[in-house]
């Protein structure tokens, strides 16, 4: 094993858009672990919106990263040291972890996962945290109803995309957004989407959807914020419900922006509009992750990734997953 | 009876705020009931916030008032003629009738009341809608609990002042806000809030509310929007709901307005906003009717009105009362 275990650090708070000079790779040693203790050689890593909001100093769910230290992310990992009764070497657990090589840990929150016909970089993404935050949005936050019609935004992102897929599984009709019309072409004629649109070429999104969605929206599953939601809001049928995953257009803003006009819909239609993270009920997570084994085996359920290799190259796929050039999820493969 | 039926019908829409030539009173027949139909004399009419926007030409969950035909109340009124089996001459009803001395209906919608301890202008206001959509809301939305803390904008209205009696009734800490220090008393020392301010007057509105309510907002009775919901946004908790009402504050404006910043904390916090109206839950609203009955006669629901005399005397009311110059419920009283 080697001595060196690169890591990176948070170098610098962004203003506004990230860039390279917030990260710094330096090269620390590789941890001694104690009594109750592992020490993990990280395989893959994923990267994700929410973690600009960490790169401010600002009080959220999750406190926010510090300078200097090693940032976090979901990891897929191999235990290779265990002074810990609960894994053993050669076990693959998942959890946050750092971005490095070589990551110690108590145990808390890992789980260990088995080793079967799923690649593990999969627990990162469709049956990981952002597979989780498409049911949990759907099945808990929205009740989502067989029959209903659904709109989510980010549509071919590693959220978005189980959203759809889930949504069809259910019996339901389902309109995506995306920034690309290759990705509007993946989400119709590969995941199975009723209708798609590329919204930064669609003119009105509003009117847009409106087109696509002539009988409204029941469930709108938001990942984006600002103008596209704003067109989903106007689009909402009576009693209609909006699953806030996130508001990623706003994460750079410098000053807070404005909620969408013309929130009146909300009273008028009697519409339900409520905020999730993927932490707030464990029980349907595992429900999720049972099903959507079976469903990825029987190929009801498609998953696409963007695997950026090295370490020492994940901030770039951070940078590029926040501007939307990743296709599917967005993996950093360690080792 | 008089052969005249003063009537009052909406002569212009508005652009912006409501004027008197909005207005006009004309002279009418008393109409002539056939099968089925009844002639109720109106003793009491109410104005409310609502009528604002069926004054716009806009699609809405009522459709909106049509220029040159007689506007819309809620009214008490007596029976003087019936050829319909489910009403007799002397009964009293409530319902949607006309801004008018003499309206005649087919019974749709109108609900027969006792004459009883309580006067008939109740049923306008703490029995009637408001009194149902303060209940609706804190109940059959935002879902109250015993010990949680609330906060209530417009808290002296008609629908304000009876979501804060609730919530003290229920074993809830009550903060409100309201437009003068005379009502700012009143629903302290006489309506129990356990505090409560001036929002014209009081500097920043966040941060009054961040002093009066330092554990942050359970539940946010929003009956006004704009700068007041913005203001209790920021100072929800974990897992706080916003039963949202009205935008009283938006009613007038030309174009639509903006929501507020920092939606982003409806993810953060896992807020659940909801819009809705009390013609939703009917069985909601008899539950309360039979309660607030009870809590009017303990004395544990207190309630004020101020009463403008005479039909002639409507418009001026319902302006007023869209200034905030009323105290407590605004009631017209036509016969």
């Amino acid at each position: 094993m080697s001595e060196i275990n690169q890591q990176i650090v948070l170098n610098s708070r962004p203003d506004g858009w990230v860039t390279q000079d917030n990260f710094k790779l330096v090269e620390g040693q590789i941890p001694e672990i104690g009594e109750g203790e592992i020490l993990v050689r990280n395989l893959y890593m994923s990267v994700d919106p929410y973690m600009r909001s960490r790169m401010n100093d600002a009080k959220s769910y999750v406190p926010p990263f510090q300078i200097g230290k090693v940032l976090e992310a979901g990891v897929v990992g191999e235990v290779v040291k265990s002074q810990n009764p609960k894994f053993k070497e050669g076990d693959v657990v998942v959890g946050m972890l750092g971005w490095e090589n070589f990551s110690k840990s108590d145990g808390a929150g890992l789980l260990t996962v088995e080793r079967g016909d799923v690649p593990l970089s999969y627990y990162l993404g469709v049956l990981g945290m952002p597979g989780m935050t498409a049911y949990a949005g759907l099945v808990g936050v929205a009740n989502l109803q067989a029959g209903e019609r659904v709109f989510v935004s980010a549509a071919s992102g590693a959220v978005g995309s189980v959203v759809g897929q889930i949504a069809k599984i259910m019996g339901c009709e389902v309109v995506g957004c995306a920034g690309s019309d290759d990705k509007v072409d993946y989400l119709v004629n590969e995941l199975g989407f009723d209708r798609a649109f590329n919204y930064k070429t669609c003119g009105s999104i509003a009117k847009t959807i409106a087109k696509l969605c002539p009988k409204g929206i029941d469930v709108n599953f938001e990942n984006v914020g600002g103008e596209i939601m704003e067109a989903a809001l106007w689009n909402m049928r009576d009693f209609g419900r909006i699953a806030l995953c996130g508001m990623i257009s706003d994460y750079n803003a410098k000053d807070m922006t404005p909620g969408p006009r013309g929130m009146g819909l909300i009273i008028q239609r009697r519409i339900k509009l409520q905020g999730f993270i993927v932490f707030d009920n464990p029980k349907l997570n595992m429900e999720f992750v049972q099903k959507a084994i079976g469903w990825l085996a029987e190929g009801k359920l498609k998953y696409r990734e963007t695997v950026a290799e090295g370490l020492e190259n994940a901030p770039s796929a951070f940078i590029g997953m926040m501007k939307g050039e990743n296709f599917g999820k967005q993996i950093v493969k360690i080792a």
